[in-house]
């Protein structure tokens, strides 16, 4: 697995390099400069969006120069409460914003699909009473335009607007919390593509669902609040210029994840523990407080539109409460024997679940390989998905017997011709009811509501539920990779609700557990078998369920899939991470770190003169460009007294992160000299040489460096004082093994966790 | 509030010092050597259960010594196999103790507080008929003796066996997780006292809860389990060497702990938060998934037990399920408006919350005073206690009227003469029950179940419901000093319920809210006005309640009550720890400590000779005394071999933490050598004396350290090449201001959390 993704990544490179297609981010200042070997660095390059970007690493350590320093002293209190006042408001504005858009999604695609799915429904009606052959046919043929047009406004608008804004976008959020800041990941193109593009993928009933790129819109929200409005448009407001660093913008992005997750299961605790165990880096406990705080305001935002929407005010858009899926009035019995199939769920799961990773990963190399053709070969793939999808879903139905109602139920409940309904008349004749109708022709929420239905036990035939899980198996592989903002969760979760509805088919009598109960467990083991998450699924299924009674056999469940699945392959978003190229910092060392010293992979820093006896600090390049534009030059080689340099800079202009700027130097001024000691920072963490690469990198990760300095074990006349500077690329796992790869066979071992 | 408690701790040494009680465990060796002033470490001795202890701090860091780094060479597949599965075992067997000792102290306390409240029921139900006065009287004795001599048990059994075992435990816990080993936290001894004791003080109806014990016990069993039996009868088994290190074993408590919770709140997810936002300082993914393991493990030890018991093979212990106050089957109806009454319990139970901590801590201070002065006051404290607590329990009913049954309520409803039952008749005639009978004369989980009953809006009258409030204040306020195993969540609930119904009764047709959802949100605004926790007694009170569609509005009343709070004063964990004098390093610097630089406190380490120019490393003192008790010594002055070292030491003797031992050296070994190299940590880290005290603090704190070099700036010949070495005491913002007074005048900004 390891050595195929690598294969990939080289493939990429390489047809990025035979092309020639240079990036406007492209950055030949950031060229690693200080590497013995080239191959350390090779990676410095992620493919975001099908797209290679250069990228650079967030800061987080306490920049300790002069000016810095002086600004934190002369901070007054009032600035600590305006600091403070805004970092809340922030955190209220993105649960606000992320409350309303999500909404805003949900009754477009409810509005949307409804309408379309209706339209299906009177189709067939005329069809079943005999007549309009003609006008059927072309309906049909409208519907798959529909399906067509609407996955083409999607696929569209991300091909050319936003390549960034394709996929679910959780890895690029992870990646980012880890400290790597990949360009064009949180702009205002990128949050209205997601939403316009994930309104049109959903109502064109892909498999797809809004979750993941809710969680990106989310974040987006975050970021450009953060920053103030759009790159180009940005509000120049006072007090925002607190939140120009790298920390606080990363808070802010972890308090929109968390809404966003919220947002799409209305699940607040589970979406911060989503953010937690997932997404983010680094954690801590006023932060855990504040990203609670922004989804309660998502809770009660969504709270009060699904009690306006109740009144009929939303179209089709009103059943339904908080509450998802809500399996609250069946009374759980189970005894302790019922650990078996629950046992037997969670391995089925865990195999399915790393079986899809793996089968994922080779169809997003094909999907890769063929969007790098280009644009139109995009776009194709996306509408083939499509037309495929529509075609599946409505002429299987048509496959299965029809099933006659339960006597026990009324004549409004079966067979139904609504947009819901448990027991679709479809095809069938008043009384009897097409049980995979029920299942494939409505939104995928609905689907997933109708196969969770609980005290159902004879509502599927076993014919059904197989073509459902197989169809939903082929689209779970086959739509994930194309070129519009699509989510992982809903496929897995139609999946997984699948085989586990035909598991409690199978079971029949042997079990005490409702075959509904069976498709929600099915569905749990499945996303721990893939995305290996624990205890954030457990309460994200509590709350998608509002049944505490079915916690412990969840629990069981995902901890047997999860641990089934880790003995196969890394989770679902490390491969993507790794398809991608982002260099993603993992929290342990590999064991044979501990075998290779810091000193093995760099040279001496090209900016220290051989002659240099002291190493006073380290600069930011930013810092450096501000100097150059500033035209901060003396006449003579002198130190600059505490005001002079305070006149010239302000924190705030420090704080910009710029990319290149262009500087005309005169040749007069090129005879001048620069004093950059009150710009730098003179306590960079520091390491001996003789550390290995595990306790390093322990450092590194664990405070959130960006530079590391080794230093030499012995100081003595004519020794650098520097050895050499660590970056994370030095730190990456994968570029050691590329630089050493007698290690690659040593390896093996597990990691200490 | 901070001089307070400095001057506390001051007169506490004194104490001591002037009584001249020497500590078995304080330990000369462990003098701090290398700082200027005596008073930046005048606070190396904790105040734990009173008695004054020498601590030391846990070692989290990878100690790169050549013994080290060839043993993790030649630890086998087979090696890291056996550690994986013991890992896992060991987590299972935390949540199957917990589990069962969890089930097995309910079983006790439930039976020994039944059946002296079924005497006593049997008593009122003599004298209504009115007669055998005398035999009535006796009786009352016979009630107030019983509940002394349990807690005489208790009392005893924690004075004399553990007196680490008096109190809750969490504070300790967390502190012991941040790195501090303080010494008898989690022995045999303190284990068996916590849990006869903690069955003693509850079953004698005392305000305590067991759910702080039940949190300490499961520690306590994670921790014996992590060693192998307690310290002198250690089970040796060859396996047990790989959790001989501080990394496994903090991780172990961590499961202990949220097994504790879990089991003491039936809330497994609620447990895992618990750890994760309250006791743990470290954190990491794979440590969530172990923990949420041992957590399920306890839930189906309890489901196990309740299933049993609901065949009533348990004596009085039977009703209730897997959720302890059920609200389920309540339909909530709120709308937004709703939200000012929630609002205002919010705001309530955080001014309210903030003077019980204000309080509490003035009565603890008090309570040590009474408790140094030596055993016998610390059993009449207890005593006095409980002879208050019965005597009110008892009397307080008498002073309310009763109240007519209602005509919906059926005979057996109400009233009732059983243990438990919501409309107690007590001395009330046929057809009347007493309400505050209902909530005194009953366990506490009990009085909690009934101030939670929903749809019962006519049950309590005011006069009840505050003559309950204000017992269970004063109560609250007095009963958690004294020295038996205590908790603080009950109480804290039972205080929180009863002014939130009160509120609920007040406002009575102005909220839509029911009176027992009052009490709900009031029990949990004072817990988060108190423990200002967030997101883990959220989850903890869906936990409780089983009931969703409360999660907005408990989140609002959380966030509300944490933030009236937090401005007030510090959570009553961290003054616990304060008033303990536990070192507790906190995540965030102050901000002052940017002012400061790492050298301004320090001194060069007396091991270092001046002439001395390379620092090699830094040694354990635990492996000098190896190396003296192995009698590592050498005829000549040379370099030892690999070979050498690895017959004399392995990895296991060295992890091994003694305390002193005696070595007697003979003169002619007075002469000989010793070669420390191969025990040498060759890499510790290091930082700048430039470095201001902040950015050492992000260091120590996030790497976890036990000592932090300081090197100089510039290295010259004659220059000794470390300044210092920092320790966990040099970095406590109490102990820094003591030294350097200045600095507190300028403080008073917040932390930039």
């Amino acid at each position: 697995m390891e050595k195929e993704s690598s294969q990939f990544i080289a493939d990429a490179t390489t047809t990025q390099n035979m092309e020639g297609e240079a990036d406007e981010e492209s950055n030949p200042l950031n060229q690693p400069l200080l590497k013995r070997s080239r191959t350390l660095s090779s990676n410095s390059q992620a493919m975001v969006g099908a797209k290679v970007s250069y990228i650079e690493s967030l800061d987080y350590e306490i920049n300790e120069n002069d000016l810095f320093k002086h600004d934190w002293r002369s901070r007054s209190k009032v600035q600590v409460l305006q600091y403070v006042f805004l970092k809340w408001t922030l955190a209220l504005l993105v649960g606000l914003l992320t409350g309303l858009i999500a909404t805003l999604i949900n009754l477009a695609i409810e509005n949307i699909a409804g309408y379309k799915l209706l339209f299906i429904v009177h189709l067939i009606e005329k069809k079943r009473f005999g007549n309009h052959f003609i006008s059927v046919f072309y309906g049909i043929h409208l519907f798959h335009w529909g399906n067509l047009l609407l996955t083409m406004v999607a696929a569209v608008l991300c091909v050319c607007f936003a390549p960034t804004a394709a996929g679910p976008g959780i890895p690029e959020i992870k990646d980012y919390l880890n400290g790597v800041d990949t360009p064009n990941m949180f702009g205002a193109t990128t949050l209205i593509v997601k939403i316009i593009g994930s309104i049109g993928a959903v109502s064109a009933g892909l498999d797809l669902g809004k979750e993941g790129p809710l969680v990106r819109i989310g974040s987006c929200i975050a970021s450009l609040l953060g920053q103030g409005g759009p790159n180009n448009y940005r509000l120049k407001w006072h007090w925002l210029r607190y939140f120009n660093n790298d920390r606080d913008r990363c808070d802010l992005i972890t308090c929109g994840a968390s809404s966003g997750v919220c947002a799409a299961f209305r699940a607040p605790v589970g979406g911060v523990l989503f953010s937690l165990e997932e997404v983010a880096t680094w954690w801590r406990s006023a932060l855990l407080w504040r990203t609670f705080f922004s989804t309660a305001v998502v809770v009660v935002v969504l709270r009060a539109f699904i009690q306006i929407c109740n009144s009929g005010e939303c179209g089709l858009f009103g059943s339904g409460g908080l509450v998802m899926f809500d399996v609250r009035n069946v009374t759980i019995k189970y005894h302790v024997l019922d650990i078996v199939p629950v046992a037997v769920i969670g391995i089925i799961g865990g195999v399915l679940g790393s079986l899809y990773n793996y089968c994922l990963h080779k169809v997003l190399r094909l999907y890769n390989l063929i969007n790098q053709k280009g644009r139109i070969h995009k776009l194709l793939l996306s509408l083939t998905v499509s037309l495929f999808t529509s075609a599946c879903q409505y002429g299987l139905p048509f496959l299965v017997n029809c099933r006659p109602c339960d006597s026990s139920l009324s004549e409004t409940e079966c067979p139904t011709n609504g947009r819901s309904g448990n027991f679709k008349q479809f095809n069938c004749p008043d009384g009897y009811y097409n049980d995979l109708a029920t299942l494939l022709l409505t939104t995928n929420d609905d689907a997933v509501r109708n196969i969770f239905s609980t005290n159902t036990p004879y509502e599927y035939q076993t014919s059904s539920l197989l073509i459902f899980f197989a169809l939903y198996c082929i689209l779970g592989l086959f739509t994930f990779g194309i070129a519009v903002p699509s989510g992982l969760f809903l496929p897995i979760i139609l999946m997984g609700s699948g085989y586990g509805r035909l598991l409690g088919l199978a079971m029949g009598s042997y079990s005490n557990i409702d075959q509904g109960l069976f498709a929600v467990l099915g569905a749990a083991s499945l996303m721990a078998g893939s995305m290996r998450m624990s205890v954030s699924l457990c309460v994200i299924f509590l709350e998608l369920t509002n049944n505490l009674l079915l916690l412990p056999i969840t629990m069981i469940v995902l901890l047997i899939a999860k641990t089934v699945g880790d003995s196969f392959n890394p989770s679902i978003y490390e491969i993507i991470l790794h398809l991608k190229g982002l260099p993603f910092l993992d929290a342990h060392p590999e064991p044979w770190m501990r075998d290779l010293t810091v000193d093995d992979g760099v040279v001496p820093p090209l900016g220290i003169a051989t002659e240099a006896t002291e190493a006073h600090g380290i600069i930011l390049r930013a810092h450096l460009l501000q100097a150059l534009k500033k035209k901060w030059f003396l006449r003579e080689k002198r130190r600059t007294e505490e005001w002079e340099v305070r006149e010239k800079f302000n924190w705030v202009d420090l704080a910009e992160r710029e990319g290149n700027i262009e500087v005309a130097v005169t040749s007069d001024e090129m005879d001048m000299y620069i004093d950059l000691h009150p710009l730098t920072n003179t306590t960079p963490y520091r390491v001996l040489e003789s550390m290995s690469v595990a306790k390093a990198m322990v450092l590194f990760r664990q405070v959130g460096l960006r530079h590391l300095l080794i230093v030499p074990k012995y100081v003595a006349a004519g020794v650098s004082p520097v050895v050499g500077i660590l970056t994370r690329q030095d730190l990456i796992p994968y570029n050691i093994l590329t630089a050493f790869p007698h290690l690659a066979r040593t390896t093996g071992g597990e990691k200490g966790n």
